[in-house]
């Protein structure tokens, strides 16, 4: 399970995209959520938009493996598909804020590789929102002020990519991904193999 | 510090090499040897080549970090580079067996990551040995029989590579180095800039 968290505008959108572009074995956990749909936004792809009485139904039948209130909107991570890609081996990323990131460690102490992106400035991620042009000058700085409060929780991930440049930070998160795959314990077949390479004879 | 084990034939020191050459922040930890020097190695470069009685002097007065015996000729990490090394804040690779690996964590227990090569198959490395044309048949079931006592320690290193494909193999390589140094807790730089951003003015 892999948790890739930022400050909206950092580039975490961008990056989780092109990563499942790229990587087969990868699967987005689509998070569900009451706030409204912006403009160029897919219902299931994005996000689900639901209203606030099917969140709520969600959330009191623990459909949800943590949920959260930001700017106001709740948003959820729905628990079946992530049990079914957990069951079926594959890997699962999860684009959630550090409240969301907290809850489903809490929920599944299992296996869970966290990503912090990081802008380069506060000037540029400004830059970033207005670039969007999705945002009201208002809702920007709500923006930049909740991005001070998700930036204070660095701390909390195990890696932390500063995006000055797509490319490269692109790149950095994918070579986590790799290295992560290839850690001794995370590799339950290699036991086989290894008994395999001691068994063949070579005389 | 970047510990990379394998049996001989594996690629270990190719993808050494390549690694060294793509990674100004890597710096080789040039072992010392009493076994005699093969016909493509270059003092000072593959190995410090050393008499019996000068291997015994620097291990004897600690300017060893690990010593082992492998086919029974003597193999030593020399403190000193690698002290430098740390405290200019360079990264060291180490191209030794498990038996180093184990000793180097015991006396460094610091900051170590380590990688342990895997060929594809035993039969395989029968070959690479046999093209690299450098050994007796001899001395090559002596190398494949060790192989196997190596191979028995993968389980001691953070990361397996299997090295079916040596371009494949060094990109794996390569990303668990650029992963690993974006791991939090190993960038003593950001909490600087993570203050700068947060004390950071945007109205």
């Amino acid at each position: 399970m892999l948790v890739l968290s930022s400050p909206s505008g950092a580039g975490k959108s961008t990056i989780a995209r092109t990563l499942l572009e790229n990587d087969g074995g990868l699967e987005l956990s689509v998070s569900v959520t009451t706030r409204p749909r912006r403009g160029s936004e897919i219902d299931g792809v994005h996000y689900h938009f639901l209203s606030m009485r099917d969140f709520e139904r969600m959330r009191d039948t623990e459909a949800l493996l943590e949920a959260a209130e930001v700017h106001g909107n709740f948003y959820g991570t729905p628990r079946e598909p992530v049990e079914i890609a957990m069951d079926e081996g594959r890997d699962m990323l999860f684009d959630i804020d550090w409240q969301g990131a907290e809850q489903l460690k809490a929920t599944m102490p299992a296996d869970i590789v966290s990503i912090f992106i990081l802008p380069p400035s506060m000037t540029e991620l400004k830059s970033r929102l207005r670039r969007r042009a999705e945002d009201s000058d208002a809702t920007i700085q709500t923006r930049l002020e909740n991005a001070r409060s998700e930036i204070e929780h660095w701390r909390d991930y195990d890696y932390v990519v500063v995006n000055d440049d797509l490319d490269r930070a692109y790149a950095a998160v994918r070579a986590i991904v790799i290295a992560e795959r290839l850690k001794r314990d995370r590799r339950p077949g290699l036991f086989d193999f290894v008994s395999g390479l001691l068994a063949e004879r070579t005389e």
